[in-house]
């Protein structure tokens, strides 16, 4: 399995923003784990009510003494550019630097993450110690970037399953050197396409999207119209590497896939919150936007503006932790499983019990329930919701018995012909 | 606006009763103010189950000692006789006058109102401090009254909206000097015509009535069957007058005024209950009875049967205030604007979200907040929800925003041509 | 009235099981009290996934010690023999007898029930402590027995309603001497019974079913698929006769009946728990099997492996009370009457209240309450919602008014024409 801090830490330093080489590295970098389509759409194209914009490159960004010192120098954390900043080469005094820079005054040794996709402008996010203590009158700022028509680029891989129906997972990949906040999902989403690889097709197809946040999920949408209702389930990845509870925000219209990460969640081992929708956030902002409504929800762990580490420096490879990252691969890969396995079922003659001695199952589940697998009262169960209403899940939440296990006994009374899956 | 507690004490001293000039000169009052149909229906008319009874008058009622002074007099209280009382002109024993007075000894100052519309009998309401200190052996009855055929009177003012669609409001005028049970509704009533007389239509129509209680329900959807599929939210308002808490008594089959009136009570400043349905109260049971199951709800402070003052001398112009009749008048109001603005709403193209600042919706919504107008999170969930299935009152109860916001939001985004209303 | 503790006492010596003479011995003593058809069917007649079994005979059993005294008698307590024991006739070491022996440690003076209906081999029940005190190295042990080609009885009284539609009730008649877990059922279904048998039809038919456990009530569906969708209502009594608390298990798919004995209870004098369904227990297993679904409910004081004398010589004929089988006897009535009159009403012209005086509505309800009838409140909880779609239970739950008193209401008001039943 793919060591998902050591990915983090890889990713980390790369420049990425909605556009550009940063984002081309980074999936260049995934593309070495799992096959993976790097899509390229070129600025200006219309997208929906948005078009992509123009792709944004910085080489060089520093602040100077007059003496020719380096202070601020992008190369060291590339938040201390604010996204999307025009190139400049100048003196200016300090009292024009300060309209130009922005710090933290409650978390003075944490550098602020801006961006202003949209503005003409350009900044620099400095800890607000280090320009407490920049007191000279004069200072020489240089920012090499330019602002020209490229493209935007995002990556998708796909894994067909037996049917054309198929589970969506996104991360965003537009977000510099902000752990958490980006590269948290961007490893989890990996691991979860290279497992896929690994494993072959399931009953579903399995689609990961690595997308700019919005104007990449709103290209995605746009260019992809024609098929969204394969879409089964969507999740959106993000936050997911900090060592606090699990937080999952619905979908907006009460899909399956809440039912799947609610009963996960219930029956695993870590603290969680389940939240109801709301039209902020990430990605799901556009796949739950009325005219698509796509069952999409996203699971995070930390919840976006309510952290303190929150779009600061202080999002870094130590705040996200290797377990936490493995907790929440195991979370997800579990719901994936869960959802590949709903099916519905249906016995072959309802009237009635079957006759299970005659037919060798007590045996069957004597084997079982050594393994700690199903019993025979997760058979029963199985075996009288079997009516082509119930999906497995249906029946593990009924029954309040763990989904895996309703699984198990499903298989055993498949084997000996007792149920089928049904449409 | 109409002087609400004023109108209350203009109307106290006039003799209503189900039919007679007390309810005509009642009607006659409230056209001052606003224009009313006011409706004659002779004696006898069959309405449904029932018929128009007939017209009961009385001129004077007194009881004299056998000295001739008069100890009672129906011309300083109209709640002294019983309504409908028959003539009589006598000499009685205090024995026999016993069997004709009505008293409320736990509240030995206070005159009870009674009435025995078809009973063929009369008599007397006195405190019954009044009643322990009549010890003559003799008194002389005399009550100058008739029971002829006639008319029953109600009134009607319809304020056509841009729709057939209307609201309904409904108060009874059957009561003689009762401020709360009677009086307090007809002001408000008056009061909330007025106001949309001078405002000009809204969306809904706004149909009030003032009807006898019971058989002028009866006779008024007698009378209007073929229309009353137009009545999308109806509300009898009675007992609004006093300082308690308000108590809304929900519709028969859970209609929209319900979710209406508990989003109104519940972003108010005031205690409240709501109370399920049930077949017993004001005019309601009619509107809500089977055959019509119109959505119908109830709204009041003090709930009749429940409160001291209730049908007797006490509920007079002192227990209503001007400031609670003003409470309740802005609740009713809040309501019928919440009902006339409550439209379902769609977005011109839902695929994705619009772009906000292209659009220049950040500077409109930056306005708005600066008036403690919608924020730009309201605009979220308008445009959000306007799948053309929630209506502002939907979305305001999904959001937990008030509604008064989300329709700030609406008519933002509306004038951006973002959205637009839907039958 | 039949005397509940007296049947269950004649019938706790027969040698029930799930065929043979003493299932046959007490259907016909059952038949003595109500006209009930015996069916013979005959083994290895198969039905459904399954076939009728064998017919076991036991005529003697028991264990001797080398000098010929009698220490283990089958004919002093069937439950000393495993069910469906092969017979033999032959010296034991205690050390192999130890392998055929079953005995309960923590309850040292009860015998446990035991049956192996399927396998070939024999064993007798002990209590531990007699066990205990068999010390001798050999014992002889004799069971006279036979397994052969036979049938298996079953008994079913049926009393035709004014409609097709039906009540079932079941109770399983294959255990020995036990009595709450088999007697108690039996006995109650029994004088259910016999009181339609004198009262004469109801709306509903009422069929009671007396069925060898899981083969017998496979066997009757089987028979009987062709008017299974006959069946309104269905009950399997079983465990009623001790004193505790009731306990109802609900249907599988949310039936009437389920809130039909919820109101029954509530509005009882008894304690009681409402449990959901699950795939174990009595014979709703296979009447809710999802092939029929059929709407069964299970009434229980204790419930099965949840007590202490469960399927021990402990559950004789003191565990179980007169008074205990009444409350159940009287439970089980009201709510066949509950279900029998559960009609839906339907007002003659629900256009407003209809004119209650000059119907002498009044008066009636007056005689009525003097009786701890109906109330005029009831009558309009009634005259309100019989708009065809609401059931007497549907508005005795909204209304939070016990059944009884609405029916009577529904009698009066029917009675005056004022409302009629409707499908």
């Amino acid at each position: 399995m793919i060591d998902l801090h050591e990915m983090v830490r890889r990713l980390y330093p790369l420049p990425r923003s909605l556009t550009g080489d940063g984002v081309r590295e980074t999936l260049r970098q995934i593309a070495r784990d799992i096959p993976l389509e790097i899509h390229e759409v070129p600025s200006g194209t219309p997208v929906l009510d948005w078009e992509v914009p123009l792709e944004w490159t910085i080489r060089k960004a520093t602040i100077r003494t007059l003496s020719g010192d380096k202070i601020v120098d992008w190369a060291d954390n590339n938040l201390h550019v604010v996204g999307y900043s025009q190139p400049v080469n100048r003196l200016v005094s300090r009292a024009e630097l300060a309209r130009h820079v922005h710090t933290l005054p409650d978390l003075p040794d944490a550098i602020p993450y801006r961006t202003g996709y949209y503005a003409q402008s350009w900044g620099f996010c400095l800890s607000h110690s280090h320009w407490s203590s920049m007191t000279d009158e004069i200072y020489r700022v240089y920012i090499d970037s330019d602002l020209v028509s490229g493209s935007m680029s995002y990556g998708e891989a796909f894994f067909p399953g037996n049917s054309e129906d198929e589970i969506v997972v996104t991360a965003h990949v537009c977000h510099p050197s902000l752990a958490n906040d980006n590269l948290s999902g961007i490893a989890v989403a990996t691991a979860l396409a290279a497992r896929r690889n690994l494993s072959g097709p399931g009953r579903l197809g399995l689609r990961i999207l690595f997308l700019p946040g919005t104007v990449g999920a709103i290209t995605w949408l746009a260019h992809n119209e024609f098929k969204l209702d394969r879409i089964k389930h969507g999740l959106v990845l993000t936050c997911i590497g900090d060592t606090g509870p699990f937080h999952y925000k619905q979908s907006r219209s009460n899909a399956p896939i809440d039912r799947a990460v609610a009963h996960v969640l219930n029956n695993g081992e870590h603290e969680f919150e389940i939240r109801s929708f709301e039209p902020y956030g990430y990605d799901e902002r556009q796949f739950c936007s009325p005219g698509f409504d796509l069952p999409f929800g996203c699971l995070m762990r930390a919840v976006h503006g309510n952290f303190r580490e929150y779009h600061t420096s202080l999002d870094d490879c130590a705040f996200v932790t290797a377990r936490a990252l493995t907790e929440s691969y195991q979370v997800v890969t579990r719901l994936v499983d869960l959802l590949d396995a709903n099916r519905k079922l249906l016995r072959q003659d309802g009237r009635g019990e079957p006759q299970l001695g005659r037919r060798g199952l007590y045996r069957a589940l004597a084997g079982q329930a050594d393994a700690g697998g199903a019993t025979q009262m997760d058979l029963l169960w199985v075996l009288n919701l079997a009516d082509g209403n119930h999906s497995l899940l249906d029946m593990a939440e009924r029954a309040k018995i763990p989904f895996a296990r309703l699984d198990a006994a499903a298989v055993i009374a498949e084997q000996h012909g007792l149920i089928r899956e049904v449409d």
